[in-house]
């Protein structure tokens, strides 16, 4: 884990606290099934958060894509499986999709050389 | 297969020899990628289809969908797996994907009863 | 109500009992949120179909817009409150609005027209 | 002209009287710049018709892709400049540019066939 | 106010001036109505707002949602108002809205302690 | 040229090299289209980088219009035509626009400074 990923998670953590603290039950209720649709079913975990990775890239939501690399990475989404997923995100987003394709390629990068899974 | 199918490809087909024989080069490699990503590689081909439909379900384009959708029939993508696929775009794309994920569902299930697939 | 508005909501209801039926709890969890969200809170109902009614248009999904036009008229909001709307959406969401803020327009025309609400 | 355009324009103007007979003055300001935007500059206003064709295709507006199609047609932009244009939108945009660039060369090629531009 | 807020504010007002000093009278006209379609009219100022900010969400802009939520808090917007409104930004625009949601709550959190709002 | 813009171009460099040496010919596809479709043709090169700008502008991709305001001024686009293309962007792409019409703008003047085009 890199110290970034930490600082992500740690803002992450803090300002979902105060959005469920805050907000109503509908905030409540989303989060929650923001959870539930990546839990393993019919699709295996892994694949429903590389779901979840190209949705977010072709959507082009950075915080989104760190997000759903390092979930990738935790299920032991393997590099070719992420490098076609995010080359099918290019072609439906096009060019602009490009930035946050090279961002995710060095997340991935750096979890896999501290992982060792390189 | 529907009538309302035979006339989406038919109409796709006649478009694309337009475009293809009009636009320049970049036109006709854009297509050829835009076939080639769906093919089969680490990831299985009716995956990749799933992630072209996600991704076209969040963008909202309508043609996509109808396309990925037939696509994801063709490949033998099982119900429980769309619906479960479809739940993923919901989830990120938010209310505005609902009149997508329900034309959708109205033509998977359209061809899943011609195709006696169910 | 005008026929089309009959239409609209008939087509509306019988796919969103195929999408409730088939899809799984994830589907059912969303559209139940999607509902409650414009409950009278502090916030009065009305107000709430305005924010919808903006959201949609500036996202351009044409039936979201139907829907929250409808809404719109049942609640009771005023014309001059809807074009006020409107014109919110139309500046933060540019020229790429207009197609929808006129569709919108002649729906909410028939309806006062209809309902005499004028 | 094809009797399609005769429908876009009719349909077109009838609703853009609506709008801006019950709309306050945002709607007319709006509506001016949205015109005045496109008049000949420092840029020549064909180049600026192509702008808003681009625009108006990666951002996936049907009306306005049929709307500036039709103006590069009247401005007399060369069917090699109006291919280009679009290659750019498709690359920038990705696959769901796809079915608005088939309908704006469909339309495009019917217009050139009715006006002997060919 | 906290200094992030002074130097947002300082930041955009510089580059403003800069725009409007270099662009042309399409620039000058568009900034103009950008003010004035969120003055008092039928609805309240404060609601006005509410819907510039709900629209800003869900198309994503971080300055934008920034802004606006400066402006609420300065309307005198409720904290049960803003999270009302926010929510159905979270449910219209999805988990892609979540990011912004996040950051949004956060900004109006030290704006009420800094004013004392609570 | 700026600080910021090597360091800008220093980092697209290292990262495009990763994502194609880790990608598959999709990516290098892809990245090679993405080269070309900016190439002089019957348009001229120059005013494919204003489509270019225009495309990346409405589409709210910082990283782009930060690529399409460098090239532009490469390619000697003058500061006129540079404004009439950014504000066919903010009336078809509404006030989202705006900061990213306000980075550009101050790039743009940055640039014409250092290189003594003003």
């Amino acid at each position: 884990m890199t110290n970034a990923t930490d600082d992500f998670h740690r803002e992450r953590e803090e300002l979902n606290e105060l959005v469920l603290s805050r907000g109503g039950k509908i905030t409540k209720r989303f989060f929650n099934i923001d959870t539930q649709v990546y839990d393993e079913g019919r699709l295996p975990g892994r694949f429903k958060e590389l779901l979840g990775l190209v949705a977010s890239t072709v959507l082009r939501c950075e915080d989104c894509v760190t997000y759903h690399v390092l979930r990738c990475s935790e299920e032991g989404v393997e590099e070719e499986e992420f490098y076609e997923a995010m080359e099918v995100a290019l072609v439906v987003g096009g060019s602009v999709v490009i930035p946050h394709y090279r961002r995710a390629a060095r997340l991935w990068d750096e979890l896999q050389r501290k992982g060792g899974r390189q």
